[in-house]
């Protein structure tokens, strides 16, 4: 690699639906789009900002659906317009991610980019930030990067990252093995060594490198993401779309990207020693939100009246006074149009409210 | 008396704000314009409902405030106009239905009246009607009668009637003494004793004999009250009222006529052998309404979803779904402005949420 710098592009895949936070989080209006994690700001517009130290807002991009992109559009005014890519169907990350790295290196071949979760809370970013800048110098030295979370418990819900042998340089490492989910023993055991870290799902590279890793690994969808990218910015963009996306296999780009790169020794990890939060239910929310003396914790901009109440959620989302009294760890969630009472203990199973929801044909309430 | 049938007339005084049924009680809407008895007839409605059997739409009166006039009208538009008596500010039960009696006197001095809660909810008529057609024979000898309802458990909540000497012709007895709400013991006592009936404000008497009765014992009030009458079906009447009614004493009834009364040996009960709530909270609404095999009752046009609860009032009546999983035993209402949530067993406590309310002068939700 030359010593010049070059350029950094974030891009940020939106999409899923986040059923267990039903109901704020809605089809057509998923979680991202929500302030989930206190203040104003929503999911996605925080991710926008933490990012801004590291890239200038014409070098960020959104990769979402049709049906979101008007407030995507409307919540970050500032992103040019090009810049919000618009899947024709969701197609699962690695033709979200790849579509976004074709376009890209189409118009900047040398481009190094960063791909993160519109969804995920980072509430002190600095370190974030810190962590990113590591992952940029490696990516220049040809890998693919991974920003891999110092764990705080033996989670089972995420991916872990086995480290391995240190990179000349010493910004990062390896990456031994991508694991999955693991049972609660096997996460113990990877807490214990020391040398495993969450999979956040923070992914930094040249574009160059990751089209070259996907042109070996899944060649049909590389070869398609460069016709699409070859026809974005020309008026052809919409035929070629609608032709070619539709036949995209809807792989993952870990499973069916990284995996595979690991093994051949191309994929290195940053660790990132920063509070990170990827916010699965009502409950996981209550437990990153700061509570009062009693542990309630309050969202939304509505009005709320809590008298006796301990350990209890109120999402006060619906512009309506949300009035409670003597509950215990509860969830209460106030929408424009639907309401939802929970104990928080059984968060997880909102997603049953939503099939059921979804077997009635109500879906108004999806 | 002569055997002639005299008029019958039904005086409902509507008053009162509910508190404990926030937020489906509000200061303007009170709990007596909600259907809480289930079905789609409010507790007005099906206390009208349940009268006309004994009289006929132009022998009812209402006797309500100012600032629910018009819902009340709303809600009963059979109801002639003119036999909605408006009280110009709340004075408690002897001038509200004292009113009503010196307006009636003053159109057919010859008239029974009786004058029954817009609240209550009694599940089949039929033995109300009965009670009350032998109460109106009583009240034609000449007595104060009230209907005291066959009591089913140790209420402390409720006064009670202590019951005397039989009447001639054996339709009565003397009510020996009315007492108040009792301690527990004491209503352990009056229930085992099958000499004590609950006082439920359901009283029948001829103008004539109430009127005397009240000149005798209030004679203000009652000199008060015949004049706002001679002036009511006159251009006078808001002049008259105007200037008479805030002069007037805030007495109750019980208190302030009957007590009295029942001494001199003026005060006859009739027993009433039927099913009746005066619903106190949500708590008690629950108790009478009929809930699925989980015990979980639901109440209001709103949609509803409930996996998993048990013993659980949902109240939808904001026109939101309302949405529920895994609720032990707790209270959800939902209006157009206003949600509330708590356990059953904390029902009572639901005017604190109002209180608080009013401390911080949010009218909009009181």
């Amino acid at each position: 690699m030359s010593g010049e710098q070059r350029a950094f592009y974030a891009v940020v895949p939106a999409g899923g639906s986040g059923t267990r936070l039903w109901p704020l989080s809605r089809k057509d209006e998923p979680k991202y789009l929500h302030a989930l994690a206190g203040g104003d700001r929503s999911l996605l517009q925080a991710t926008m900002d933490r990012l801004a130290p590291v890239t200038a807002g014409e070098r960020m991009f959104v990769v979402t659906g049709a049906a979101h992109q008007p407030k995507v559009v409307a919540q970050l005014p500032e992103l040019p317009p090009g810049n919000v890519l618009v899947e024709p169907a969701p197609k699962n990350s690695a033709p979200a991610i790849g579509l976004a790295a074709a376009v890209i290196a189409q118009r900047d071949p040398a481009a190094v980019m960063g791909s993160f979760a519109a969804d995920h809370v980072v509430p002190r970013p600095e370190a974030f930030v810190s962590a990113v800048r590591d992952a940029i110098a490696v990516a220049e030295q040809g890998y693919l990067v991974t920003v891999g979370i110092a764990p705080t418990y033996a989670a089972t819900g995420f991916g872990w990252i086995q480290r391995g042998a240190e990179l000349p340089g010493g910004l990062g490492e390896h990456v031994a093995e991508f694991t999955e989910k693991p049972p609660a023993e096997v996460a113990e055991r990877y807490l214990a060594s020391g040398r495993s870290l969450w999979n956040a799902s923070m992914f930094v590279w040249s574009v160059a490198t990751f089209l070259d890793e996907l042109c070996t690994q899944l060649p049909e969808l590389h070869d398609g993401l460069r016709r699409i990218a070859k026809a974005w910015d020309t008026p052809q963009r919409s035929e070629v779309l609608g032709e070619v996306w539709p036949t995209l296999a809807a792989e993952a780009v870990d499973d069916g990207v990284l995996v595979g790169a690991a093994q051949r020794g191309r994929v290195a990890v940053v660790p990132g020693d920063f509070e990170w939060h990827d916010i699965g239910d009502w409950n996981g929310l209550a437990d990153l939100l700061p509570g009062d003396a009693a542990g309630n914790v309050g969202l939304g901009t509505g009005e709320r009246l809590s008298v006796d109440d301990s350990g209890t959620v109120v999402a006060a989302a619906g512009g309506r006074l949300v009035a409670t009294l003597g509950l215990t760890d509860l969830v209460v969630v106030d929408t424009p149009d639907a309401v939802l009472v929970a104990p928080r203990s059984r968060a997880q199973e909102v997603r049953r409210l939503v099939e059921e929801l979804t077997r009635r044909g109500d879906t108004a309430h999806l």
